[in-house]
């Protein structure tokens, strides 16, 4: 991908007539395109070790060119592409490196530490918290080590309904090999088209579908990781006693650990039956109750996700309608997927529940509208920055008795960061039985430094997560930019074991340096 | 609960007629009393530390008499009480000290520190893996921390459905005061009676009602330990992204990393109607792939329990005939609790799978009979002791397609090492999508040395089990016995983060020494 914007640039959406409309009478619009041509900074690994480099993979591996390396720099959240549009690509690997196999992994890990080379591992570059934005002080120089070549679809167990893939497999292509089994994952972050299998794990992914097939760090059964003092190999059983669960120590763990090299995760038979409704409530109150008494009851559908007021009104959840008409109220999206008979059981108790609690079903409209344009939100961002529209999403989580006090505290610190006439979107977007997330969209008028005026009100939002004892990220990982929030969630005791891992695991500091450990 | 034996003296089983004439006819009967009146070693701790420690807790809350230090020596594995059978209580602490509150722990761990006191957390005393059978070389004395204490229910958010709970409550004692709210944890070990709530979450426990309710470490939301580097709090959301779930590092960490001072758990609310009822299937496997078949379709009743031939045979599903006769197959149990909507709904759905699979459904009588003796298995192999037959248990866990290889490894390691005539007989006791664990019973005659012979074919079983690619332990924890074969299940790196999280924590390893930490 771009540096300057999502995913790939035929695929750009412009702007809905009516969202340029909405855009236009609250901000005005003021064209920002991106500087193009950006030079990037000349490649500052000494010859010798890139010839090292090319000694371990082949040449046709070890890429230095521009093109190679601008499309490895940095991740896709809104200050990445503000720098990127302003110019700034000083955070571009010196070298772009593609091991073939776990073997290679450990080969390049080795030369890493003798020669005290940064690596940073990349999947689908889609990270949104500067989980790619390594610190490369100190070291002779920063490696992108690139797993694109690691894309196999390693084994399949169909009686214990299991699959090994390898990290590099992006959302699509893990499911087309899945679905040559009959089997789905079931992973659908916004993200889905671009990440990859080793960034769903190292980042604690969860997807849109996660309330029927799991967060993803509940998919994972076993884990290959390649790191600095040799392999791990985790996976015995689908869960035991023996000792702390060290597969939830990788998982999240965001390559400061380790490359994870092989992920086996739990995988299902490919839906039958696909089903998308909409059900609109009076207040987002009201929806949310429904939601936590599904939760509670053991009734979750599929996907189940709750816009606020503000978000039905301008009809985030139906993105080809965004600006457009809204009746009003919340809107919330169920699906389900299966097998027909267990679809129908399913909807058929949920919708009983819901009639019950004062929901009122829109039909199938409104869910295919959801379903159709799940994945385009990135895109939007773009254009919206194209007219200078300053334009980023966060996300937290918290248990139902605080839900209340954490909407209003994130609120409330956006909008006394950003001004008057910002505009604060929310949806519930993933329920547990003992609480859920909050997912906040956030529009604002670019000022005159739009980076600075995004990092104040990021902070002030940080601090209201924190403040209000919930966490800093349900699904978006620490990366860089989380790192002093969630030092103050796990306290000076859980930074200190964290750091222990480190230390432990990578002695040198080559891995990610600077990312995720506080 | 006394060293040589299972919980309460008054409500010991004596071995019913029909299990003594079977135990008569194979293994012949030989009366082996426990050697009563067994002299304690004398309190090994310098007098100043004891006062040191009455300072801190109160002189009432230091206990060195011998009635106090025999109740918490060693746990109850076979191993345990053969050795105090004996007369060897060798490792009896030096003093039992009692601490009230989280602040008492802190200040007890900082006076380990510095006077170099190993500290034993102790719940209920039910560990069958050596757990509290501490290393006690190169320290200054070792204490017994028990939580006894330390049993409140410290906070009930009914709108998010959890639980706050002290270490030291016993299950029946926190089910009591969670129902006195109308709630429940749902958590039924064999051990329920004695095990604490530290303890389930110290061990990863699982337990007979998990398939509905979950395995412990799936209900904790939150902890606090204290840390000899001070307090940990963990628990900022249903779950999160914000790095490595650490929560995950201190379910299993066996009191190795800290002492647990509270826990907060996701609870239901009590269910309105309980049944449970008997399966017959042809064959153990024709079984099994019934209960995969439920599981894969996200059909699991609450209890959910599959005999083998053998464990059919001898009736141990049903404790008050073992022995008696038995109409052959296998026998499941299944269990449902809940509204009795819910309950109908899913028994209905269950009952249409089992009976479309070949399931012969034999009513609520078996289910009733196996619901009253659930707990009652550690008394009758206490009976069984007396009359000169090894009785232990063990259990392990694997992935659906590898269950049948297993199942025979272990039980052709056990007969083998043990010799002809052994008893082995098999249960699955828990489900998963991907996998289910085995739990072993074995019944040998004794020989003379009947620890040494029990180690040999513990021994030879965990090798079965490592060797099968399997898990050391599903729901029993490392302990002292289970290290060097959880080493080679996590292989040297997966031992050296735990070394490395273990030194950060307790730098001095006062901590349960040589417990858990390879």
């Amino acid at each position: 991908m771009n540096p300057t914007g999502w995913g790939d640039a035929a695929a750009a959406t412009a702007l809905p007539d009516a969202a340029r409309g909405l855009i236009e009478m609250v901000f005005g619009l003021d064209d920002r395109p991106a500087t193009t041509s950006v030079e990037l900074p000349a490649p500052g690994l000494a010859p010798e070790l890139l010839d090292g480099l090319r000694d371990l993979l082949g040449a046709e591996h070890v890429r230095t060119d521009d093109e190679t390396r601008r499309l490895r720099t940095r991740g896709k959240s809104t200050p990445d592409l503000l720098k990127a549009r302003a110019g700034d690509l000083s955070d571009a690997p010196d070298a772009v490196v593609r091991p073939g196999t776990h073997d290679d992994v450990t080969a390049l890990l080795a030369y890493a530490v003798e020669h005290h080379l940064a690596v940073v591992p990349f999947g689908g570059g889609t990270s949104v918290t500067g989980g790619l934005a390594a610190r490369r002080e100190g070291y002779a120089g920063l490696l992108s080590l690139d797993l694109i070549r690691m894309k196999r679809l390693l084994a399949v167990d169909h009686e214990s309904m299991t699959a090994t893939l390898e990290p590099g497999l992006r959302g699509p292509e893990a499911e087309a090999l899945l679905a040559a089994e009959g089997l789905t994952l079931g992973h659908y972050p916004q993200s889905f088209e671009y990440a990859s299998i080793g960034g769903f794990a190292a980042t604690r992914s969860s997807g849109q579908s996660s309330a029927g097939y799991g967060r993803f760090d509940a998919l994972v059964v076993g884990l290959t990781v390649a790191t600095p003092q040799g392999e791990l190999t985790l996976g015995s059983a689908p869960a035991n006693a023996a000792g702390p669960d060290l597969r939830q120590l990788v998982l999240g763990s965001e390559g400061a650990f380790g490359v994870i090299t092989s992920v086996t995760v739990r995988v299902r038979r490919l839906p039958a039956v696909k089903v998308y409704e909409g059900w609109r409530w009076p207040s987002f109150d009201d929806g949310a109750a429904a939601m936590r008494t599904l939760a509670q009851a053991g009734l979750l559908p599929t996907v189940i996700r709750l816009s606020d007021e503000s978000e039905t009104a301008i009809n985030l959840a139906r993105p080809d309608e965004i600006g457009g008409e809204s009746a009003g109220g919340c809107m919330m999206i169920t699906g389900y997927e299966g097998e027909q008979e267990a679809v129908d059981a399913k909807r058929a108790a949920v919708t009983a529940v819901l009639t019950g609690l004062g929901g009122d079903p829109l039909g199938e409209e409104p869910g295919r509208s959801w379903a159709h344009g799940r994945f385009n939100a990135p895109y939007l961002r773009d254009a919206l920055l194209d007219v200078g529209v300053l334009v980023e999403t966060l996300e937290t989580a918290t248990f139902w008795s605080n839900r209340d006090r954490l909407y209003a505290d994130v609120k409330a610190a956006l909008t006394a960061s950003l001004g008057e006439g910002t505009i604060v979107l929310c949806h519930i977007s993933h329920v547990y039985e003992t609480g859920c997330s909050l997912y906040f969209t956030v529009a604002a008028k670019e000022g005159a430094d739009p980076l600075a005026q995004w990092q104040v009100a990021k902070a002030a939002a940080s601090d209201a997560m924190i403040g209000a004892g919930a966490t800093i990220t349900h699904h978006h990982a620490v990366g860089t930019d989380h790192k002093p929030w969630f030092a103050q969630e796990i306290g000076p005791v859980g930074v200190s074991i964290l750091r222990a891992v480190k230390a432990d695991l990578d002695p040198t500091g080559i891995l990610n340096p600077g990312v995720m450990v506080p």
